[in-house]
């Protein structure tokens, strides 16, 4: 296997699982995850056939979860593919700052700087800094790489990253950063290869998942982002409110008595579709039920979207393509059908049939705007810039 | 004066003032105001004319300063129109909660339940409410009629005034009422005379002044608004930072340990344009800076309404005309040009030479998206509407 020194292992660590995958150049080998983590951790890997290549119960370890689930995919590798030498680790950090635009090489002064960002993504990035100690810990000596959600967005102007607040709290890192950044990356690649024109020009990427934003691009780059300093700005998401008028949370502290982990409770987790419907906070739960609340939750969604691909196209001057990608994004016909419905007077159309079918272009051929659906790969994203990196 | 039983006073009461004005059907006989409130408070009234009709020291009287300032209108007015026997009095309230679609004479039954909204705009809804019953002793017998800024938008359907909460929050009054509305109204009634064919289409009002917020009318009235549950939301504005990622919110309370009243002051009294520029509140002073971050302010005010006009195109799926209101958007041709730069794509263009001299219809007549500057009166408006409920 003379390629086997190309392979670079991805890393993507949350508060409760790991999830990795590996890729040989552009090919995914494997991808896997532990979940559970701190409490009953539980490996599972396939093969890109979908294969199913392990399935097992981990010894549950609290003291050092993220470790042991490292040491694990570690055994792992080294029997299912002994012959496979990881050259790099990727890792997704959501947190890079307002200086990280590009991914870097981890060493000590590094992590520290990413440890200091805490503060700015309390959710994610202790979870993303623990991964990489124990990265660190279970591949000694292969060189680990960090790839940011938010370097995709740093290219904006102060006057698109600021908020209206005294320009002290600017400087202390409270801006709109931007998020979903390796997903744009890959769906901004994939649009040139489809169509390079229209990549090139004004485009509007919904990233539609369990978290969504959209981000207006020209000439490929990220131009504005409805994500800003967190990830709860913007559309509403899955259990997530998207932008909330801030007098609502001053109701919420002075009039309710709620503390700042009730309200980030209440806005994180409980909010979104799952508040709006009462149902789920999964697009396909809602469009199945019958429940008005679950349509009321779908509408308000598609209606968020039309609002920011309105705003978006206004900092863009106007719109040349628009795709649409993530989990609901992707497979969601009725949501792409409602966030395109009475959007002609912006030269939005869409192909009934096509969007059906759930086809790449999903415009009819005369449409002044072109839309896509183009399925995201952030894994892959972050394999080809750790590549990138190690090879320059 | 045969027309004397026609006046209809009109009452704006805040926390530090009192203003008033006197409206002879159309005409508007005097104007005036008594500020410092519970400091200084000071009497200052004009004629129509501009002439200086009283101009004096009150004596100070924290204990029931609205009720002072009442009886020193009441003395003023007895003795410089004794002929005028006011009929109604027209009262500016913030709030009208989800109900009151309309103007309503104010009653024991109506104050309490105003009252009951005082959590939803802790800072106007109380001194409003003062105004009232101080007028009720100064005018006994008078019939007082409330006139709310959130009545123009009660026609929202549900999909556009919920946030992303659970519906419960909804159920108490949490959702997006949009202010302004007496503003709105009078303007759309001044389109609709200036020119009643766009005035019945897709238009957009931004009243810009040191509060703002933009509204989105089909057929005259209001379809969606920047505001939402509390003064707060939208655009930025004098002191407030407008919409803002919930997640500095979160910020501000979990890290930098803030409460609900140090943010609130941070949100509503040292953000905006004052925030931004660290110059002022005043968008005179702030085009007549040459600090660089003065200008930052600017552009990102303009650059807020650009965003907030393609998004409420899309709710209204398209755009035939656009207006400017509020003392800065009647005055300030810079923040016109600067909100209507590259917005080609929606069909908005401005004569620069009608911009630049203060005209009312600033587009060039081939121009796709008609765009005025109409002077706002919302005195005018409360006493139509007070005078429409009195002889009904």
């Amino acid at each position: 296997m003379t390629s086997a020194e190309q392979a670079i292992l991805v890393i993507n660590a949350g508060s409760s699982s790991i999830k990795f995958q590996l890729f040989d150049g552009e090919h995914s080998l494997l991808r896997g995850q532990v979940d559970g983590l701190g409490t009953k951790p539980h490996l599972s890997v396939h093969d890109d056939a979908g294969t199913t290549l392990a399935d097992s119960a981990l010894p549950a370890d609290d003291a050092a979860c993220h470790e042991t689930a490292l040491g694990a995919i570690v055994a792992f590798l080294s029997t299912a593919t002994p012959d496979i030498a990881v050259r790099a680790v990727g890792h997704r950090v959501v947190h890079g700052g307002p200086d990280h635009a590009d991914p870097v090489l981890i060493d000590e002064t590094l992590q520290q700087a990413l440890a200091r960002l805490e503060p700015l993504a309390p959710l994610h990035q202790p979870h993303n800094l623990a991964g990489i100690r124990a990265a660190q810990k279970a591949f000694p000596g292969t060189p680990q790489i960090a790839c940011f959600d938010t370097a995709f967005h740093r290219g904006h102007p102060r006057v698109i990253d600021t908020f209206a607040l005294p320009s002290a709290f600017y400087d202390e890192g409270v801006r709109r950063y931007g998020f979903h950044g390796l997903s744009y990356e890959f769906v901004a690649g994939r649009l040139c290869e489809i169509a390079p024109d229209v990549g090139r020009g004004r485009v509007i990427i919904a990233h539609l998942g369990n978290g969504a934003s959209m981000c207006a691009l020209r000439d490929g780059k990220s131009v504005s982002t409805s994500m800003g300093f967190s990830a709860l700005d913007g559309l509403p998401m899955g259990t997530r409110s998207g932008q909330i008028d801030p007098g609502v949370l001053l109701y919420l502290m002075q009039e309710r008595g709620m503390d700042g982990d009730e309200i980030a409770d209440l806005l994180y987790h409980r909010s979104g579709l799952l508040g709006l419907s009462g149902v789920s906070s999964d697009m396909r739960t809602l469009e199945a039920s019958p429940d008005p609340a679950a349509r009321l939750a779908i509408e308000h969604f598609a209606l968020r979207i039309r609002r920011e691909t309105g705003a978006l196209a206004a900092i863009l001057g106007g719109l040349d393509a628009l795709v649409f990608t993530g989990g609901i994004g992707e497979h969601s016909a009725r949501v792409r059908s409602l966030a395109c419905a009475d959007m002609g007077w912006l030269g939005i159309a869409l192909d009934a049939d096509a969007n059906a079918a759930q086809e790449t272009r999903l415009s009819p051929a005369e449409a002044k705007v072109a839309v896509y659906r183009i399925e995201t790969d952030e894994e892959r994203m972050i394999a080809r810039q750790a590549r990138r990196l190690v090879d320059a």
